[in-house]
């Protein structure tokens, strides 16, 4: 990282502080509301945080990883819908940037930092319900019909990224990113699960979607490169950030809660709660369990940033190392973020069950998004490293 | 007990089971609607139930707070809001029946049994806002002015149970139980926690609310009469059979579930999830943490029916243990209740997460009514007496 | 029960609480030790309580399966050794008293009952290490040769019990009870583990040891009888106390040293340690589990007596029920008995961590004996119950 | 750190890893048999690393308290009875390195380096046995009188380290550092701990000890000056490493008995242990927390460096962040030293907790250490922290 990256970084960080700032003071409203935050939307285009990931030669912050994590992880203190929203856009992003084909890289991605485009997925790859294939001549590109669930970020997106396996043959795969307002595309905005309400990680619709040529590029997914093979990494690692960052909200909310609001127990025999003996302890649980979840996060982003480095000269040893760290911190960092966001209430008391505060979106964000895939496929993915020093057959989740 | 009892107890599971079969057809709606549950309050009300703990002799089933707690038990796992409602009514008749004066409880409880009385509380020994004040002359009782949080079942109550110091002698209490519907009481309706969401544990409040001389009786709290305070523990008892209800409805909720539409994940090489060793595991645990907390409900259940038996007999030392054990009780299946309700939707995956379902609510019952005193004062109680021998200071709350 | 039964086992719980008390005085000592506790075992037999199982008629106490096992928890709350060595001496009672050779059960039980026979065993299924086949002639029984590991009890045991695949067809199986000083035999003593030390669980082995046929029967185990394939469960069931029973033991030893040797630390600001708030509430919580899992146990014994006295009516689905409960809690127990025994030293102190008070046994204990089978399978048995209603294939472990 | 630093540490961290693989040859027989362990000492002071912290201007490798501590890390693994000797002759280096004595620091320091001493300490500051009182005449210095238990290295060791209180001046202290073979000292060498058995730990003697006035220095620990109370943070932090280093020494000797020795579970259905789903997540959770409770060290650590770059210019706020968050990764490794090295038997099987091995060691040893200081202490430390925004008040254990 050079000077000018470090100092933008800071600025940033900074900008991520005010943003957050401005999220939560109706993150719990908004919980409640479900549907597509425009209003904090576009306050991040306006911000220019974007473009983080973006090379600085073609418009961007050219922020690591890491960086770009850090921000997805302070905005999830305020709002996990909108951590969400910042950390898909830039897997979206990531995809592009590490495909083979720089030149149209270089073009998405030039004009998406020039316009600030939000990008959204329709990339599920557990459901089959979307039918993308090549149109009658070569050059006339592909025609996509049928829909995807879990597409996270489509609603209010300028760019929506499609995967899909070329119809001749099964084995390659191709990516596309087209304007989500074409004509045929229907975003449903249909999604209302637990929590991460804010997401739109709802279904979307194709009826017959002209897809270009040029602006699709075959994604390399291959055995010989293990660096065509570290989306799963990047995208464990967004779920990561969102976890600590819910435990990290739980801890801000139930700090001032406990000293504006909190009563002193009959049976302690104290004046204030916050001298209360079990009251201390219990913040001093959460803190340290939230403390070893963000430092083993940061460990993991480290080790991202390191093999991201290495590009094509990535091996499978390290490959399947970063893999194994990557799942041990989105594990553990799933099981702080539910134990945290669970137990906190039990430091501010019965009233803090009150609707009106809307604590228990913290639980409820962590609990939707740690279901993502199963931890105990991680954990297996992790002691098979240690055990066996094999890593995990590279998939969509591994 | 006897063999009448034996049967009615029978009969009256089989009831309870009838209820919760339907109570559970549309609790996860009821849920979001909060509010009243009226058609099920008035199912309640045909089904006899209510009458359970009121003596044969006067027109009830007779039944021991053991079989109560079974029945309270059997609705919180269809829907804990009314294993609540059912509870408390309960609680509160128990104080009339454990009062001293027996001509007074003869009188309410008969009524009761033959109008088949829905009891609500206005009790919430927390809130200093209801003042209760003698009349002018002796004869003409008191009047309430002011308001009480949580008052549990008050809305679409026939007896509402109030409890006060004597303003003459803040050392003497009175208890009284008035009809919901006497001039200058208005119940609110306006509660709106997160869990618990139809138990109308609201706000009720009184404008000049006159209480007659034969509604009212002294309640005794004596340090020299342990009987008379075992309120509380019957109290606790209450709470401890809706987090195992909570969890048995999760058990529940998750096998159908799981079976009928979790797919298995790819990384397992599996056809069906329902054969996944991580996803029987998980069960595993889940049911074996809500069996033991059965278990020891149970067991406390078995030592309050025999504290009661002894009535005035009761010793300290008897007191202590039963407040051990109850506490116990309650302290480990609150803790059964949120782990089993919080970690159950790894056994269903991701969608299992989707509103719809509102697989959430149980997590969030379990959650706002672990509050009610804090698990570490608890704790406290059971290793004092384990280590000190000594009891719990007979409160509302131990 | 009968009454006569009834005053017997009070009797003998009174007994076995004053073993006990006679045990925990050197309990520490021969842990260190290791070696036969020849002395306690005498005890054992002149106590009477080696015939609690076998039928009065045939001499015995005829005690059910539960309070044979109430009688191990107790000696295993001092002792956790000589808890295994009284609850395998019943296994393999169990095993002649449940056979479908009730001649050969009477010849032997009587024998046994009126010289209080202390009987061991050699027949860890998992070890193939000896070979018992035919003599030449049918009438000449069997010759033994080779040897066994982890033979519980066969150091100064009077009976060896031993099960083997007939050498004509693999399917079928005997059972033989020889006298240990028999010929042949030699008892190595070679047992050597962290924990458990003096259960002589050491190898036994055979050199052309002669079995008369008068000492065998065929052993049924039967999948047309699932009665015949209990033996499972009542040794799953012996550990199950044994985990109990350090819990308890941990407790009891915990509270005295609090109370006469822990000094309040600097910071709490108090005279005495036995009123730290959290010296207090650690021991609430190593006391809810420790009855949490007393509770859960005590369920799973009195199935296990249902199913016992069912016998040959016993279904498969009675069958797999007992075997679920059994197993749920045996693990609950375990893990309890493993929490407990790590963390009472921290209501302790660190001077209790000196060698003289010996007070890592109880963990050493529960931890050697903890992995007698794994409990993730268990809990997948439990699990397969719950979700599939499935359950687990009979086995030695299932 | 310069260039020159960077190199001589990792020469060191190679240095250690060697004497690691020398170390764990023979540990589980030295845990054994106590007492001291002079060849592994003598190795030690070969090695050079005793000399790690002493600044390179005094003959020393100036090395930062991380690296000190990432080699006590290594040690540990390996065994952390070594590893607690080494770090606790580094903590008492730290005394004379941050005390305000330069010249004395410089004289005794360079000797130090220069005969590769090794320190031992018998400071235990609640222990009052040691009565250490000026000499008739200021130029004559002090005489020690008495005894000091848990004297931690002081076997084998060249130097002693002593604090006493003024006994003109209860608030004003000294230090000093004399041989330990002068006349009057006995070294007892009686430590007999379930754990952390060659640590020396025992009770050291004085009997007329004369301590000359250049052997002392006034002991700074002022209010007034931050810096001057960061000793109980490094004391704290030398045992985190010890925690940590248990856990993967646990994980290292698992990894290999699993692969050599255990035998898959019959109802797996599997050939090999090591693909058993259930060992690999067990691995996969030891290796995840272990990883975790790195992490969280690395980030106290860096921390400490920090705050010691900052010298006397260091600030209450940053000297309580430092505190808890030192605190916090203790109390977690802890934690997770325990869980590790009492789980990871399931992991190995029924026949790893033969005494052959000793892996009941690694449990041991973290039992013992954790009882320093009690962990809800700590936990309050970080809650009041976190929640009300206040340091600890500086002891020798906060």
């Amino acid at each position: 990282m050079n000077m000018s990256q470090i100092i933008a970084e800071k600025d940033f960080l900074s900008k991520a502080e005010e943003l957050a700032r401005y999220f939560e003071t109706d993150a719990s409203e908004r919980d409640k509301e479900g549907g597509t935050p425009k209003a904090q939307r576009d306050a991040l285009r306006e911000s220019g945080l974007l473009n983080a990931l973006i090379p600085q030669k073609w418009g961007g912050l050219g922020l690591p990883w890491s960086s770009v994590m850090a921000i997805t992880r302070i905005l999830s203190t305020a709002d996990s819908s909108l951590g969400h929203l910042f950390g898909y856009h830039h897997l979206a992003i990531s995809y592009t940037l590490l495909g083979h084909d720089q030149e149209y890289a270089k073009r998405l991605l030039e004009q998406s930092a020039s316009h600030h485009w939000f990008w959204g997925n329709a990339t599920n790859p557990l459901d089959q319900g979307l039918a993308i294939v090549r149109r009658n001549h070569p050059d006339e590109g592909f025609i996509a019909n049928g829909s995807k669930s879990f597409g996270s970020g489509s609603p209010d997106s300028d760019v929506l990224t499609l995967i899909w396996a070329d119809s001749d043959n099964r084995e390659n795969y191709f990516f596309g990113n087209i304007p989500t307002r074409r004509e045929g595309i229907t975003v449903h905005d249909d999604w209302d699960h637990i929590g991460q309400r804010q997401t739109g990680s709802g279904t979307v619709s194709f009826h017959n979607v002209i897809i270009h040529p040029e602006e699709t590029s075959p994604l390399i997914f291959n055995a010989e490169i293990p660096f065509s093979t570290i989306g799963s990494l990047l995208s464990q690692s967004v779920l990561t950030q969102i976890f600590v960052g819910c435990a990290l909200g739980a801890l801000k909310e139930g700090k001032r809660y406990t000293r504006e609001k909190t009563r002193a127990w009959g049976a302690s025999g104290l004046d204030s709660a916050s001298d209360d003996p079990y009251i201390l302890r219990n913040y001093g649980e959460y803190w340290t369990e939230t403390a070893a979840a963000e430092s083993l996060a940061d460990r993991a982003l480290a080790k991202i940033d390191a093999i991201w480095e290495k590009g094509n000269a990535l091996t499978w040893e390290e490959r399947s190392e970063a893999a194994a760290l990557t799942a041990a911190a989105n594990v553990f960092a799933g099981r702080v973020g539910l134990e945290v966001t669970s137990r906190f209430f039990e430091a501010m008391g019965a009233r803090s069950a009150a609707r009106d505060f809307g604590f228990d979106r913290f639980w409820r964000n962590v609990r939707t998004h740690t279901l993502h895939n199963p931890a105990d496929y991680k954990l297996r993915t992790v002691g098979n490293w240690h055990l066996n020093e094999k890593g995990p057959i590279p998939t969509s989740y591994s």
